[in-house]
């Protein structure tokens, strides 16, 4: 295992900003590119990352540390960012997204969470027991995950572009 | 096909920006993580980066809008930033990236290439004939691969930390 909390927040406070200077000013094609039906263009996931931010990560985390009867999470609307992001600019998303973030990162920090309180658990809908420090480790992975998400969806623009070096591009494949 | 030399620009210029927001100040225990035998941590990604700015894209570029005799390509070593980079920091090999980049964007936007240019041809070594689209097409594809196989690798540190949300991210499968 290799969770650490201090590790853990250094990347997520690092997310809003990574993506605002990979995204902000980029041509309209970039921001709007996706990978079919269903899947999420780098506009959409900066409307998911926001819809965890209100719904996800603090709220399920205060749900443990209550440690009341019901602990079951919400279920999660991995398309929420659909009815919510709709007329609104990138700019406007990654302000919110970075806004949200770091309410949320002062909020962790200020738990100042000790091993025992790490271990608490909560129900997730469908996983069943999930420990806050599963919870918090997954935000940071689901972050990264997202990252990688909007740099693949974005280089597969160009999978016919490159031509015979689509070989040796294994993101353009996956 | 989607290329086109603006929109390619816009990627190449924000690349060595987004890996510094991205990676600098974090843990050591980020920064050297890795998949493996030969793969590459986020250290090595950036060393990885610097050696293409020196031997791949533009030099390649200028045999190819030379179009003399031989228009042959020299290979590429992919391990060379084992050596190269030994002993330096991250902070140093994210300054030469930025560096080389921006003299690179700044070399390729001097050039300012019509479409005939764009399809001329050069020989790859091992895929035999490429055009300078698409080189400059897979320069661009290249920067968004390197840039998602490091968020990759930083998730793959809390493949087990997540527990059984591992199910629901598939970077960590990948």
């Amino acid at each position: 295992m290799s969770f650490d909390l201090g590790e853990g927040i250094a990347v997520l406070e690092r997310t809003p900003a990574t993506l605002r200077v990979l995204l902000s000013g980029l041509p309209e094609s970039w921001i709007t590119t996706d990978e079919g039906p269903d899947t999420f263009s780098p506009f959409e996931n900066v409307g998911h990352l926001i819809h965890g931010e209100r719904t996800d990560w603090i709220p399920r985390a205060r749900i443990i540390l209550a440690q009341k009867g019901d602990r079951r999470f919400q279920p999660y609307d991995r398309f929420a960012q659909r009815r919510e992001s709709q007329g609104r600019s990138l700019v406007d998303l990654l302000d919110e997204f970075d806004h949200l973030r770091s309410e949320n990162v002062a909020t962790l920090r200020s738990w100042d969470l000790a091993d025992g309180e790490l271990a608490l658990e909560g129900e997730h809908p469908e996983l069943g027991p999930v420990t806050l420090r599963q919870l918090l480790a997954t935000w940071v992975a689901h972050d990264l995950g997202h990252l990688a998400q909007t740099a693949r969806v974005m280089a597969k623009r160009y999978r016919e572009d490159v031509g015979p070096w689509r070989a040796y591009l294994p993101i353009l494949n996956g």
